[in-house]
């Protein structure tokens, strides 16, 4: 409950991820993850009539499995913090509306993930919650047609594009507990131990289909902020996750980096990156704010809790225009908030 | 800090609103307000190329006034929360990039203004941040050709519609200090003292051009909700404020909370029935996050602060649709989130 240098907060009541959960889509299941995955979608249109309908459904699942894995029913969870990408969030909206939780909607683009956890851990820390559900979702046949072309016209990816993945995650904030991943994991605690507060960078990216460049000096900004707060150099960390800068977005995060002579070469992990095969088909990997929830809910919060790693800095980034303001020749910002993740053996 | 009832947070170390601004556009200016706002511009473009970029202008506006008055730096303001009504927040997220001030984007479509309230009290109460900016911006000319129709084609108000105000409002929060309104106002402070989270209503409507309808149940349900958790009847309450439920939709508020036999009558306000005159051929008032920020920023914390009232709630109302949700034919979500505001003499 406290505030530190320039954009960091502390978390010293141990707000904890109690419980995690992500639902995908069929592609997404058939890549390296695929198995980790709570759900997986056997046509992306889950039944319903419409792919957003069938976003909203998937949001609204990872959130009920993530809450139903903490032995806590959907009335117990005092907040549902997050968001989509659609115009107006009618994905985090129209779960909300079933799911009947006090709901705060978010906009960071494919940073809502680690905004929503800010909040989230914030709320619990500061004593103003016991529980809150942390989402977010993307799929891509509505970001497609809502971003870029209809699907019909069978567009190309450009070399240095990315495929949104279909997909959202789910996490649990509470007051203390064991992470309830599963059966087989050891009896440990995620801490969310702090948080920073991204602020927008732009480098003058105009390409809509180059946005890991736009989101990495973002990344390279928020990664310098946070340790420069902490004190930390990145040996503190034995992972540092970024959402979906892709492989491009990647290299230059590396490159920016190294200018600031910020070590992560050898423990930087980006979902984009993690989520597909490279014989998918998906140019420089996943995108989305579904991308870094259901990488995080699925595969590297259990990991975590498996011992893999103990300390995780986990930084989504998004890249804030509009096909508006690309139209209007503007260029596109990014931001990158940063959420400290630590694991303590009970 | 502290959480009581089912959604209603408590803010006991005293977060206050330290000053407020708002610029609006050349009709808001004319209207019964006029002359409480800040700033009031002579054409709705502000000289740019497009609304949009006066519309991210007016919003860096509105912040960079408020935090003058405060006789604080930009660079003092450790977080800026708000939104606005763009597809992907451009307004808020190229304001962000401008006043390079760490960002958390919302949206609760018309009730921003009450959620990045809310979210930046617990942030200043739970020590997290010493001053927050929290903003909501809408213009008339954007919101009509992302929602409706393009303005050339001349279209007419329906009898239920509402005019989209063009304006931006900001407040900033603070840890304790006196309102800087002007100099001709006594020296008292405007402490946020709890708030309440909203979950979604929806009642069915399906008309776009009857948003007052859809949000009226959000309201009157954050009432009752916010009363019950608080234990307080509306008698504790000068005035209960709502964001842009026009004429049409506070009638159904008022009735909705007869139904309850909860009596707001004698102490209901809605921003959307005072920022026009009826003369201004605007339907049933004015409707957008710039409304209810605008005028409250502009004109009832100045109201408070010169005691005109003591304790007023004050709940910004967002309907949660797209037009992708209303051309696939969903009904519109409502929500509301409450804010209490109380003012303490020196």
């Amino acid at each position: 409950m406290s505030r530190i240098g320039k954009q960091t907060l502390v978390f010293d009541n141990s707000p904890v991820i109690r419980a995690s959960a992500a639902v995908v889509g069929k592609k997404e299941g058939e890549g390296p993850l695929g198995k980790s995955f709570d759900l997986v979608l056997e046509d992306d249109t889950w039944g319903e009539k419409s792919w957003e309908i069938a976003e909203r459904k998937m949001f609204k699942r990872a959130v009920e499995l993530a809450t139903e894995k903490c032995g806590i029913e959907l009335t117990d969870v005092e907040c549902l913090l997050g968001g989509d990408l659609l115009n107006q969030l009618i994905s985090a909206n129209y779960a909300a509306r079933t799911l009947k939780m006090p709901f705060l909607g978010l906009y960071g683009a494919c940073s809502t993930m680690s905004e929503s956890m800010l909040i989230g851990a914030m709320m619990v820390d500061g004593g103003y919650a016991s529980n809150v559900a942390c989402a977010a979702s993307s799929h891509f046949s509505t970001a497609e047609r809502q971003f870029r072309l209809p699907l019909e016209m069978g567009t190309q990816l450009t070399p240095t594009a990315q495929r949104t993945v279909t997909g959202a995650g789910s996490v649990i904030i509470g007051r203390g507990g064991s992470f309830m991943g599963s059966e087989q994991l050891p009896e440990v605690e995620i801490h969310v131990t702090s948080a920073t507060i991204g602020a927008v960078s732009d480098f003058g990216i105009k390409d809509g289909n180059n946005l890991g460049a736009a989101m990495a000096p973002a990344a390279a900004d928020t990664i310098a902020t946070h340790l420069a707060d902490t004190g930390r150099s990145t040996d503190y960390y034995d992972l540092i996750i970024t959402g979906d800068l892709g492989s491009l977005g990647s290299e230059l995060l590396l490159e920016l980096c190294r200018e600031e002579r910020i070590r992560i070469e050898e423990k930087h992990i980006d979902c984009g990156c993690t989520v597909f095969f490279k014989s998918q088909n998906v140019a420089c990997g996943g995108s989305g704010c579904g991308c870094s929830a259901s990488v995080l809910s699925a595969y590297l919060l259990k990991r975590m809790a498996a011992g893999d790693f103990k300390r995780a800095l986990f930084m989504a980034t998004g890249a804030l225009m509009s096909p508006t303001s690309s139209m209007q020749g503007d260029s596109i910002p990014g931001i990158a908030h940063a959420v400290a993740l630590e694991r303590v053996e009970k």
